[in-house]
């Protein structure tokens, strides 16, 4: 597969899964190769790689065909002929007679293994994961590419593999990552500059994501209890100053955090979308269990989508789609609908075409309707379609959340 | 930023971009290697690169902070030492007064620049990029991390001089991507099996993915006029065995080639959605002039929703809401409120709870309307919450185009 990341035909993945979990493991990853179905960069990349780690994960280059070459690197380079698996062979046999097809002879590539390697099995494709042992207790694990075989590989054998080589290490690395919206990437670090110019350990540092802020606080401990100890000071004297624009720590989404403020507060969301065509409905119901809070999402795309819902014609007319007046009626409309507690609008110009003098590309109108009652606001975008339309959703989120914080 | 990337916890977009342009530049790209913020090891890895291309592309670390080293490690291995450079101090204390900020002290470091680099202008951050000139001819491109200033800087800047270095070099790579929908990647390899066992230029690759297989055709040539005269005749015979599922070549996704379909018959769409939650108006909206097609959509998350929209009570009682007869019905009251010429519903279990012992996790049912009368099938798909929400919208996307082809 590492011709198709090299051509950038797809993105890498696999590699920010293994991350995620090595991370959490504890276990030091120093360095991630890309390289391509090419037999002598591979087996120079995979030589390397043994020579500065323990153990080296490579995904893909598995399958029968004549271009994926992978086994035969990690065969060559930790010295271990292949051989034929009869155990694996079978598998595959039955494999294809469960599909109901005939298994082509290339196929029995896959069944081929280095000598003394563990087979790890794979049940949704047929290429088998591989361990196999190189010099001075090291390790190459081989993993099939396609992340659906690869994931519940990875999850369920290389885990607990590598949680039982790494027992006995002393230290792992600990973080919390706090994430902030409504406030740019300058306006927090100059609110927390003291803190972060003072600070070792744990180390702070800022990343600037589309429509949000993400601060890592990260150290070395022996386990999580020590060191996120030795973390939450440091995260209490951040929050002392911008704790109101923390929506969330580590994987929690603004979506999931918004969510959970719903679920808390028994409260259901409808929603309106024009120019993010979906996008805030499809985040928002990423959530698992989001039944609970939402009840409809309405992509009024067209004009007369937007009358069908509930927006006078009069209103389009005098104001135009993107106005404050009628995301508000959208948000109006989508509550009445739904038959929800509260909604949001939004009708904005994602690009790249549709921009006028007075209101270019980017510009985009947020409404809500709560118990309360109805408003909205106009925000400027930039930074090509997508981010627009991402940001729109993003902000729309924090209008919920604001509501719920009663900071509306 | 390598850290974060080694942590998992973003993908590597920027890769992804940078080998696309790269490719279709003709510029061979051999490695990718992601490195954390360690002086060690990230002057180990660009003197490697060095070694082996003519041009080394780094992205990330050129922040005013203390953990950005990218610049420091590359004036080591080209033996430049960084001098501050006046204009871009000038251009970094304008960029603060225009903010309305005050440059705190650590920016002036995003203004020493190695001796003889040339500087990229960045408009949409302060870290500009830098090209520094190696033994040999060769050069270290230092790219800013975050992907909206990266891409424009890249597209910009670079581009331009991998042009300029580039011409004279004899050969590039083209390419032709098929792809293919409502066909496994093994029945498409079947099909095809003699065709690709006799290939050696173009070579044909096959590659899995969510709802759809994807074949390369890949040639080295002096222009692509030469490369895609290679190879259409391999195309064309594999377009006569298996061209009827063959949506859409190279970028083209399926959703805007259901939109081009659209358009050039003058029809309109609508969509419901259940399970889905909006993923497929996102999608369908995410090709720019969607508007041409695209009237509504309705995410009917809840039951009481998907009463509003028409589908009746009685109907939902007897079937459930995951039904062929709801399927259908939601189509129906999408295609009739929306006014649009065809329609699609979608209602499903995504997971990865609300799975019933006769309709488990992953059971889609699919619907349609058309002039032509309404209808639904059943599918059971497999692979997570994300992987069942993708393969929903495919499979509705995937009906629209049967219709438009005269196939459903």
């Amino acid at each position: 597969m590492g011709t198709e990341l090299l051509l950038g035909q797809i993105l890498n993945t696999n590699a920010q899964h293994i991350s995620q979990r090595l991370s959490a493991l504890g276990v030091d990853c120093y360095y991630q190769v890309t390289v391509g179905d090419n037999e002598r960069r591979l087996q120079q990349v995979l030589g390397q790689a043994l020579q500065r780690a323990d153990v080296v994960i490579a995904s893909g280059g598995l399958g029968p065909t004549l271009d994926d070459i992978t086994k035969e690197a990690a065969a060559a380079v930790t010295g271990r002929p292949l051989r034929l698996d009869d155990a694996v062979l079978a598998r595959l046999e039955q494999w294809f007679r469960r599909g109901k097809r005939t298994m082509a002879e290339n196929n029995r590539r896959q069944a081929m293994v280095p000598e003394g390697a563990t087979v790890l099995e794979n049940d949704h494709g047929t290429a088998p994961g591989l361990i196999v042992p190189a010099a001075a207790g090291k390790a190459v694990i081989l993993l099939p590419g396609p992340p659906n075989e690869l994931i519940p590989m990875f999850d369920g054998a290389v885990v607990p593999y590598l949680t039982a080589r790494a027992s006995g290490r002393p230290l792992r690395l600990v973080t919390r990552t706090l994430r902030f919206c409504e406030i740019g990437e300058s306006a927090l670090e100059e609110r927390i500059q003291d803190l972060v110019a003072g600070q070792q350990d744990p180390t702070i540092a800022p990343y600037a994501k589309v429509g949000e802020v993400h601060l890592r606080l990260a150290t070395k401990a022996a386990d999580a209890e020590e060191g996120l100890a030795r973390i939450a000071p440091v995260e209490a004297a951040i929050l002392e100053r911008v704790g109101e624009h923390c929506y969330g720590v580590d994987a929690v989404s603004l979506e999931a955090a918004v969510g959970a403020l719903l679920a808390e507060r028994g409260l259901s969301l409808a929603v309106a979308e024009s120019c993010t065509g979906g996008l805030l409905a499809q985040r928002i119901t990423d959530v698992p269990g989001a039944s609970a809070w939402f009840k409809a999402g309405y992509v009024t795309y067209a004009n007369s989508a937007k009358v069908e819902l509930g927006v006078p014609a009069a209103m389009l007319a005098a104001h135009g789609a993107v106005s404050e007046p009628v995301a508000a009626a959208m948000a109006e409309a989508a509550r009445s609908r739904a038959g929800a507690d509260l909604a949001v609008g939004i009708s904005g110009i994602a690009g790249p075409g549709g921009g006028l003098p007075d209101k270019p590309v980017g510009t985009v109108c947020i409404g809500w309707a709560t118990p309360k009652g109805s408003g909205a606001r106009t925000f400027r975008y930039w930074g090509g379609r997508d981010a627009v339309r991402w940001r729109s959703a993003q902000t729309a989120l924090c209008t919920v959340r604001r509501y719920l914080l009663g900071r509306l």
